[in-house]
């Protein structure tokens, strides 16, 4: 199957919009198999989009139009369709009838420049759009199949899952595909699919891998493009849950700051932090999250040494013997913060997170991390590479990670990291 | 002049990329008072390429194309180009130098691969690329000059700047346009715009005024085309700098954790933190910046009302009588903080950041900000809009602001902020 794009808006070619849409789809009809051929992009230009409407459809079997479908005169998308199908512009009364409804629910009259979205090429066949006042539409021109679609990217994505996908499925004699996402932390992409390689010598093609990192997490896909293999598809999952499950945070859309709030908010119990070179990024990560209040007591942000003996209680002799970035420091913040707080469980952070204060003992990127509770406290030392921001990053998603594993009983740490020394 | 882009690879057709290479060319040529009539995308199709290519150069005076300039065997832009102007490829002495003496620099051997990128068109002229091994090129082909470049966008956003501008300024005979930036915090786009009305009736037609938000800071361009104009610019320059200096963050790249940092080094003064509701997410952003040590004391995100009470030391009648997102609590929560880390300024944030916990009295997003010294402690209250991560992040950044207004002895709040009650 050919497929074209046809991208338009002055804000796609000024540079003051990023054009996500396309990536949106594309990434939608990869999971069916499908891929574009080509992008084309103009600005609001009548005559640049019947040219490229004409050019694309003529040597594409479907060709999706994002952009211009909006209430204002530069929104062209409709017009040029119609002339490029040679139809003229109708009300289409079924385009009406939505914008009669969702002005009512809003409260608002159906003025003059919203009216103009019922304005479609005559013979075109509705795309509903459940969040937005602009229909879609499609019309077969030169056998091509002709979708237009919303730019506003939230409205785009409702629209391929509810109708667009749905259409195509019907219009070209497909299967959906069905996507399954889970989302892992302390493996790496190279990790997983060695994993997969070794274990799984027999993995079955019909199961397609994908994966998309949301770093530091990855979101790995299992797709099935037909209902034949929904049987493989789910077993395939069965394997990796069970065989990953040390390092699965959830469904595509978790995370751990969500993770770790869920597994306190289920036990009822709470969380203290003691942050040195994370600078209260476990802490603002975790207070992202709604009714975290419930679990989260206190962060300290104890980034002086002065205020690790004054807050935390670590003994001045500790710092001076040990350095603020040791076993035995980020052992004593923890208690301290227990203490302190008088939470369930706890997170201290102490490291080296540069560019400057590193040496050849304790480079840049050293960081301890201990978790744990009053009966139980662990600690381990990792190095990681890749600079201020990504250490701080990645030594506060390790932390939540290793609270996690506490929290679920699992005895192992995250794979992917560099493990110095653990003890 | 007509402008088009060429986009090539095969990442951009599947999803993986989100171009983000076409919208900083846009903004470059918009400075210049270009625009771009027509992208094109295609993957690494040779066929594709050279079609392409040969009708965007029949249309257009300057055509861009980006990708493709890599050493592997999927990169073909420049065989394609070649290939559509009717030469040969050739090694090109340059870009053979360019690429030894980058492989000298690294240590690594200059292999087959590597030395495919000096395999450019016949007859082409050199693009520089001072960051990456491939280097761009350029032809004329149908009186339209085609100019190729790398799909890295560092390094294409240095070839901008170094010599792809240059280059098309001597090609078109244009004067180079000079830009300058300013960040500001406190104001909207659309305060800023009324002002400048307001002020400056006779603001110059010659110097261009561009916005680009930073959320929740703005970016303030000034441009002008020619030299000419110089005078003109740096006169609105002061003219902005005079009547917005409360607002004025500083150059185009600064940031409020970047200018609170600096503010405080320059004193050799230190600050302290009581967050509750923006739960660590100052401390996490002032630690963003290197060397932050040399004046963050300490973070105390006291979520609950027992931590308020046991770190900072707010009285526990207080926080009975006023509740917790009160100017009692926050201003003690100040000086608790103040007291604690014995630091030399302090900021205090408390409020509801939703979405549950408001009430008629306290609607979510009303929050409290406490800041300044031992001698002297401001609050004010404010409410917001906009969910719940957006009011920690604009209550983040408006303490930061506010610390940094009493640095510089500002005495006026940010503006754009609805102020509900200030005492």
């Amino acid at each position: 199957m050919h497929i074209e794009l046809l991208l338009t808006g002055n804000e796609l070619m000024s540079g003051d919009t990023v054009d996500s849409n396309s990536a949106m789809i594309a990434q939608r009809f990869r999971e069916q198999g499908w891929t574009i051929a080509r992008k084309i992009t103009v600005g609001d230009n009548f005559e640049q989009l019947v040219e490229e409407i004409r050019r694309q459809a003529a040597k594409a079997d479907l060709l999706l139009i994002n952009g211009g479908l909006g209430p204002t005169v530069d929104d062209l998308t409709a017009a040029a369709l119609a002339t490029a199908c040679g139809v003229a512009l109708a009300e289409h009364p079924g385009a009406l009838a939505w914008l009669q409804s969702w002005c009512a629910q809003r409260n608002i009259p159906l003025n003059t420049a919203n009216r103009k979205q019922a304005m479609l090429p005559a013979g075109c066949t509705l795309v509903p759009n459940p969040e937005g006042s602009a229909v879609g539409f499609s019309m077969v021109l030169d056998d091509c199949l002709v979708i237009a679609t919303p730019g506003v990217p939230s409205e785009l994505r409702t629209m391929l899952d509810t109708s667009i996908m749905p259409q195509l499925y019907s219009h070209f004699g497909a299967s959906p595909a069905v996507t399954e996402r889970m989302t892992f932390f302390g493996m790496g992409e190279s990790g997983i699919q060695e994993l997969i390689n070794t274990r799984w010598p027999d993995w079955p093609a019909e199961v397609e891998l994908g994966f998309r990192v949301v770093f530091p997490l990855i979101e790995l896909k299992l797709t099935t493009r037909s209902a034949r293999h929904n049987e493989q598809r789910l077993r395939c999952r069965g394997w990796l849950e069970q065989a990953m499950q040390d390092y699965l945070v959830g469904p595509g859309d978790a995370t751990l700051q969500s993770c770790v709030v869920e597994l306190l908010r289920e036990r009822g119990q709470t969380v203290a932090l003691a942050e040195s070179c994370t600078g209260g990024l476990i802490a603002a990560l975790l207070t992202e999250i709604p009714g975290v209040s419930a679990v989260f007591e206190a962060g300290y942000v104890t980034y002086s040494n002065t205020q690790k003996q004054q807050v935390l209680g670590v003994p001045a002799a500790l710092l001076e013997t040990h350095g603020a970035v040791s076993q035995a420091v980020v052992e004593a913040m923890a208690r301290g913060a227990l203490a302190a707080a008088r939470s369930d469980w706890v997170l201290a952070v102490s490291g080296i997170a540069g560019p400057d204060g590193g040496s050849a003992a304790k480079p840049v990127g050293t960081v301890w991390i201990a978790w744990g509770n009053a009966e139980r406290l662990d600690s381990a030392c990792f190095l990681y590479g890749g600079g201020r921001k990504m250490t701080q990053s990645i030594a506060a998603h390790t932390a939540m990670d290793l609270l996690r594993r506490r929290l679920l009983g699992i005895e192992s740490e995250p794979r992917f990291l560099r493990v110095r020394r653990v003890s």
